[in-house]
């Protein structure tokens, strides 16, 4: 084996790693919390479905589909973030550069240099591109928490308003899509999820 | 909310299913099976990762992409049936093919459309795209395997010659994979997890 294709195969064994990353999202069946590498493929599949959503036309779908499908890989290292939770997200985007720079390092140089620009592109939401997945990645929990949350769940509900100040950026990409948001979380509010 | 949109949403909310079915493989930490959805995250992006090895140089990475998003999504219906468990696979394909019409059918018509012909060319791996897509759907349980099998498992070492025969189309679509396929299955019998 080509000493190229043996550093790919070591950054694609390691990557087993996100299916035991665990956010706080459950499935749908209730069975157990939600894993970064399976809220990965939803999201990149929902990019797929919903793309016509997005309001600007130019978008590059094959790119946002791989930032989607990278986006969590940090999380190996940096752990899931839960965005309510203010302690835990002290120090996240040092703790998740680093990580990024491990996991990426693994790859061949160009492929390295070209994934670790993608999820800094991500991360930063610099580009359309970057604030269309942003936009899907903030609504796939939004959807799965009206499907399988409880108000006997496994956390006190948060405040309505820190979902909406949160989820806001979904409109700067896509007006239907934050819409459809903002009709998520009135439902999940009606229900309990939200007070 | 469109009509268009709802059904989508409706689709979107459905395929939530697919992480709740279950494979024959591991999590590399060995503490559950591996799900169809962490699967179908793992084989996209090894697609991109290992896109280089095509021997055909002019396939279409994003539509391979989406294939393996998609491909095991009548297993929501159908279930998923172990490759190497005869009397299981018995009706497997009339099955599969009632569930893709099935869960298709809940996008919008254009959609619909699309996604089933997209899996119906990955089945039959009747072009260049479905075929490598299919390399890399029988090549990443190999790698899983060598890395979270045991001797000490659940089910009875297969013979290493069912591995390779089953295996064997990978070599159609890749000369490079197959040889790696081969390097796996090898190391895996080493191991005596194949007999």
């Amino acid at each position: 084996m080509s000493k190229r294709l043996d550093s790919q195969m070591r950054f694609l064994d390691e990557i087993e790693k996100l299916k035991v990353v665990y956010r706080q999202n459950r499935t749908v069946d209730r069975s157990r919390p939600e894993n970064s590498a399976e809220h990965s493929w939803h999201v990149a599949l929902m990019a797929i479905v919903l793309f016509e959503y997005a309001d600007d036309k130019s978008l590059n779908l094959a790119k946002i589909v791989s930032m989607l499908l990278i986006h969590d890989l940090v999380e190996i290292y940096a752990g899931d973030t839960w965005a309510y939770d203010v302690e835990a997200t002290v120090g996240q985007a040092a703790r998740e550069q680093t990580a990024a720079e491990r996991i990426f390092s693994m790859l061949p140089a160009d492929q390295a240099k070209h994934f670790q620009s993608l999820w800094a592109e991500f991360e930063a939401r610099s580009t359309p591109d970057a604030a269309f997945a942003a936009s899907i990645d903030a609504l796939q929990p939004l959807s799965n928490h009206l499907r399988s949350g409880s108000t006997e769940g496994d956390y006190k509900p948060i405040e309505q308003q820190r979902i909406l100040d949160r989820k806001r950026h979904i409109g700067e990409s896509s007006s239907t899509l934050w819409e459809l948001a903002q009709q998520i979380i009135r439902d999940s509010s009606a229900r309990g999820l939200y007070c």
